[in-house]
């Protein structure tokens, strides 16, 4: 069994009567949003009418609630705005009804799973997969709850099989599995999400007949329109396809010479008279360079390679590019790729899995940082604040891009409670709703996703929702210091190693000596903050006005340089470290004050991964601190104990 | 297909008259010598004698050749003794026959596999196991000729599964496995090789009458006496049984609170009435160490578990001690154990699996290391020298054992040519016979090994022959420096990483910081230096009289040290890094001088594995000098680049 999450209201029948205005009852997702209200406990003795209208600015998803108990009225211009309202209407009467009228500031609002056919997931922490075992499709209750999961919060399509297409993922396309896609794409449609796949770019080099992938060869040409038309044949929900291709060993349009864009457009036109759409991954770069090479950047690889081919994809492409220029890190730039397409189709990937971030074993609530990405000024329409804001270029609102929005590498597996860390749930809900309204707050999201998890009660909202609210900055403060990041076990992620990719081929250098640290990105360095629209170029040459927290993503700096707190950096390093695992134990504390108030199950899971977080959150403190002090011999001016 | 190795002179029938005295055709080792001399294509029109006598100063394993073109004449005393001495003259009449009377010095000259039954290898770098696979035992003709190998060299024992003993290896001593067992044992032991088992030492937790491992429970005792009963009913010839108990996870008495004497003899005495050995691992230390605790030295730890057990282990057990207190090092002082248990059967455990010596990618003869720990000078017997080197402790002279030895964690599997480099073989070849005869020189037994193995042009024994005698070396130079050991990537144990286990729970620290490097292990340290016997403890506590290849294992000195070259410490580092890798660079050209001298398949497989092994000795000389530069910014003297 497993848990529910925050549509944990489940009874035989809720006793509520559903009135449908100008509705079709036969409808998937008319259905489902009547099955739902009729799971509400809550909503005995009360009637809610779900009306059809015609509102052009309720647009496909948006909705109108409104009433007074016990009648509710929930409209929208299509079945999905319905079903979307239903959800929507369930959670606002058991947060305090209030009258609302919401549309979807985003138009892609996704999930991408990397969920291998094994049953394995690719930074996965939260158990196997629930749709793939043993080569073979699980389609189950288990999968419509999922379905359920993501419409309550709006999340409209959903990508099943990993970015990197291997093994049998590779024939998910073909006749044997096609039926079982179907059925899949057919259930989450029935929920509002679209089902989308990811693609083996390479796919036609395994047809003898073909035996290439350039997209210029017409036989490949062929070859995919026929795929497609197959596909399309045999599952015409489909929303369309992700592709990772030239990345990490992954094949792509390079390997003939051709560019990213003939690559994505080639698969685009093959989609076009199915209405699919093509999102083609952005995470290009060079993983075999030479650790002792000081010219090469990874973090302008992104932009080197896509930049000048703005305006030569077709439209039913989306570039989806990293929230940052390097590998969600903790704390990382903006992508300088956001703003400056105005004529391609962007959309913005956050990843919700915390590879970096504590793989689910940490609390740490990643919306408030999702926000700071999301309202970062590009100045991609001039020198004006607000105009071009990340959140405004991935709603398509600033270039009026056809496609667009935001999607999250998704945290879920087969565990008893979806996430591993039952507070990890919070940054699936979290995502969900920020996607669908950019403007919610970090706190609001939080309150809302605790009081409908776990009820009402006061104390449990306000230490839950401090506990949640102060630990991105805590998981920042014991990680890698000042923006500088990557100081963590290879391979796997998982708990500090300082030098652990400064010898290594994946471009991911801080260069520290017993002097400096940092690799210099000015003009006089790699040349990357000059990739950014004024102001921000300016702002990213200096030491001086680059923000803090990304100082030494930045800059090469030596570690008596003094920041603005009056501190330097070695202090700023021993002191954050020292206040990180000070604000676990907080967390910890806080958290213990609530046995008795939370179901004891889910208490002792989540008591057991704090005292492992207190634990490994000093492991961090002390590695890193001793790092720096070794390297430097300068003691910690508070005197504490360093290694 | 597999290559023959330094046996590879086949042929259908080479025509040999072999003679017969004393000694009965049907006994399985007279066969098989007589087989291996059919096999000589050299060996048409000649006569071989074989003559058992009576000459109790052959003992059990010993031989005498002699003869003169074309009658030879082989000499022993037992079954056993033809067949080795059958192999020998084989090897010497190829390399040119001189009389020889040989009595090995060692009674165990054992191999141990980390094989695992799923076909897998722990530490394997050659290909998947040749004795399982899908849990099953293989038994073919590879089999049989890797027994002939171990024959010709004159090995006496192999343990086919791994120490750490999991899964269906738990079973192996069940009914279902045992008849294979079995055949296995007679097939070796119609070579001369004794099989043996590794044991799950916890097995009767298992059972669920029984519960518990504790090895004073009666219970546990007569579970393992009817094991026994049976095991030994269904495979009479078993040497006995081999345990890892509580180490690394492992179970052991200790959970019990007893000794491990208490754990080894309570299975010693069930094998007793078999005649069968029991091997005790003296591999126990604690894995899960602070980093930060300076006191707990793991280097000292099987002397502190073993050492005043002295005299409690019954006379079928043996004690098998790694020849260094850590794990296998490029370089370690050798084990304080060797002479300070006179009570006790010890035997010495080598790797000739190459986990931390270049994984069967780098070259590296491992023989010349072997000599120097054997001629290492215990002084157990006072202060004379020369009367317990470690060779005779082992040999059992200095206190008489009644059974001692020689082991190594082998390095074969099941790539076409056994040990993945061709060259690594001379490591099995020259375990064998440096276990037979300790006095023999790395130089004499790498000329034999090139001449059975390729032949006998001057050229390519003289360049392979320059090639083997300095590769131990120039991997010593280009790896962590001056004995400090462990700056390798964790886990996998290949390629450097200087911080690799710096904070691990392993025990094993160098505690670099910007002025000095290592762990001070004299009597102001951890004291390990005092655990040997004078004059060892008092060399071994100064810096100035501590032989400088251990210079950084037993002391912590500041960079600016300067060594007896006159050199400081750091530009030691510098200057031994380069030549490192330079003494690669010579090696692949010796090799490549080769070329056309040496079958084309195996000169392109050590082609590649040099030119692999020379870019990664320059990675090594980077990786390991930036560190140390980006620590002090002390510049080399020779101006050369550091990064």
């Amino acid at each position: 069994m497993y848990t529910k999450l925050w549509l944990d209201y489940e009874t035989e029948d809720s006793g509520a009567s559903v009135v449908f205005d100008e509705l079709n009852p036969e409808d998937g997702k008319i259905r489902n949003a009547l099955k739902e209200l009729k799971r509400c406990s809550f909503l005995k003795d009360k009637t809610v009418r779900l009306r059809m209208i015609r509102d052009e600015s309720l647009r496909e998803e948006g909705y109108h609630i409104y009433g007074n108990d016990p009648e509710y009225t929930v409209e929208a211009a299509s079945e999905t705005g319905i079903l979307y309202g239903a959800f929507r209407l369930i959670s606002l009467i058991r947060l305090g009804f209030y009258e609302v009228r919401e549309v979807p500031a985003n138009g892609l609002r996704m999930l991408n799973h990397w969920d291998n056919m094994d049953g394995s997931i690719e930074r996965g922490y939260s158990g196997n997969s629930f749709f793939f075992e043993d080569n073979k499709l699980i389609i189950n209750q288990r999968t419509e709850d999922y379905a359920r999961f993501l419409s309550s919060v709006g999340i409209n399509g959903v990508v099943i099989n990993n970015v990197n297409v291997k093994g049998e993922a590779c024939r998910l396309i073909d006749e044997r599995h096609l039926p079982q896609v179907n059925q899949l794409a057919e259930l989450f449609s029935s929920y509002g999400v679209k089902l989308f796949l990811s693609l083996n770019y390479a796919a036609t080099m395994e047809d003898e007949h073909v035996g290439s992938a350039d997209p210029l060869d017409p036989g490949v040409r062929l070859w995919w329109e026929r795929k497609f038309d197959e596909v399309y044949e045999k599952v015409p929900k489909l929303g369309g396809f992700l592709v990772k291709a030239d990345s990490e060993g992954r094949p792509g349009p390079f390997t003939y010479g051709r560019t990213q864009a003939e690559g994505a457009n080639m698969l685009a036109r093959a989609l076009k008279k199915h209405g699919g759409i093509l999102i083609w991954r952005c995470f290009v770069y060079n993983c075999q360079q030479d650790w002792r090479d000081l010219k090469t950047d990874r973090a302008r690889a992104a932009y080197d390679y896509f930049h000048d081919l703005d305006g030569c994809f077709d439209d039913n492409v989306v570039l989806q590019i990293k929230n940052g220029p390097m590998d969600f890190q903790v704390r990382e730039p903006v992508s300088p790729l956001f703003g400056q397409m105005p004529r391609t189709n962007q959309m913005i990937e956050f990843q919700i899995a915390q590879e970096y971030t504590g793989q689910q074993r940490h609390v740490c609530f990643l919306i408030p940082w999702f926000k700071q990405v999301l309202e970062f000024d590009t100045y991609a329409k001039g020198k004006n604040p607000g105009e071009s804001r990340v959140k405004d270029i991935v709603s398509g609102r600033t270039f009026d891009y056809r496609i667009s929005g935001i999607c999250a590498v998704s945290n879920t597996g087969n565990d008893e409670n979806w996430t591993g860390h039952d507070l990890a749930a919070a940054n699936l809900y979290g995502f969900g709703r920020l996607a669908f309204d950019p403007e919610l707050s970090a706190e609001k999201i939080s309150a809302e996703w605790i009081r409908l998890t776990y009820g009402d009660n006061e104390k449990v909202l306000r230490n839950l929702q401090k506990i949640l609210m102060m630990s991105f900055a805590a998981y920042e403060k014991y990680n890698a210091p000042l923006g500088i990041g990557w100081m963590v076990t290879p391979s796997v992620h998982y708990g500090p190693d300082p030098d652990g990719y400064e010898y290594s081929s994946w471009g991911t250098y801080h260069k520290a000596d017993c002097r400096a640290i940092g690799v210099e990105r000015n003009a006089s360095g790699t040349g990357y903050a000059g990739l950014y629209p004024e102001p921000n170029a300016s702002m990213y040459e200096n030491p001086e006005t680059t923000p803090e927290e990304l100082l030494l993503f930045f800059h090469r700096l030596p570690y008596s340089y003094v920041l603005k707190s009056g501190k330097t950096i070695i202090q700023h390093i021993y002191d954050t470290h020292f206040e990180g695992a000070e604000d676990v134990e907080r967390m910890a504390e806080l958290f213990g004050e609530l046995r008795g108030l939370i179901d004891g199950k889910a208490f002792d899971r989540i008591e057991k991964r704090l005292a492992h977080q207190l634990w490994h959150s000093k492991e961090w403190r002390d590695v890193i601190n001793s790092y720096f002090y070794r390297k430097t011999l300068i003691e910690d001016e508070k005197g504490r104990k360093l290694y």
